[in-house]
């Protein structure tokens, strides 16, 4: 029950592609993450995934569009559906999905982050 | 798959403490409020709620402790506990929770805002 500073947690760490928890609500997790060059394409196909956007440019490309989205808007990626984000220079999101998710979904591969690191 | 954005949907409605639907993640629906004022106390006896503060200042009292939130902050309320909002000027909230929480919880009454208002 204490107030969880989003800019406070984002000095804490500096590696790129690894999310780590800043809350948990009943078994979803929110996340921050720095992004940075290219992801992998992916999907999840037990869940929804949120993508707020605290700073900076997130591009999500999807298999027949592209979404970009600026500072203070969100996006949900719909279950199953495969994206690969990308940022042209470090962005900075929330994201909030069930606790356990695997970053990269069903592509797995190097760029799969530790699960339960907090900040 | 649409980008939200948070600021253009706070134009699309004036009415404080009526939360709006802007997107749902799986179960989960967020939400955008316009709070002013106190709130009465109530409890949410099945799930953690979460409040994020997009604008402005954000009180809320628990029986024990007064937690206080800035814009950028945001605070996971545990199921079962017993919280008061309140807000000196108008603040700008994004609320995440599962779908079809009374905004009144336990306390019920006149403020018992209608659900599944989306903006």
């Amino acid at each position: 029950m204490k107030p969880v500073n989003l800019t406070e947690k984002f000095r804490l760490f500096t590696e790129q592609w690894s999310p780590r928890v800043i809350a948990e609500l009943n078994d979803y997790q929110v996340k921050l993450a720095k992004l940075e060059g290219d992801f992998v394409w992916h999907r999840h196909d037990d869940t929804d995934e949120l993508f707020f956007v605290v700073e900076g440019e997130l591009t999500i490309e999807f298999r027949d569009r592209t979404a970009v989205l600026g500072a203070g808007e969100l996006i949900v990626v719909p279950r199953g559906v495969e994206h690969r984000p990308r940022a042209e220079s470090e962005c900075r999101v929330m994201i909030i999905e069930p606790r356990g998710v695997r970053n990269t979904g069903d592509a797995g591969g190097e760029r799969t982050a530790a699960n339960d690191l907090w900040v």
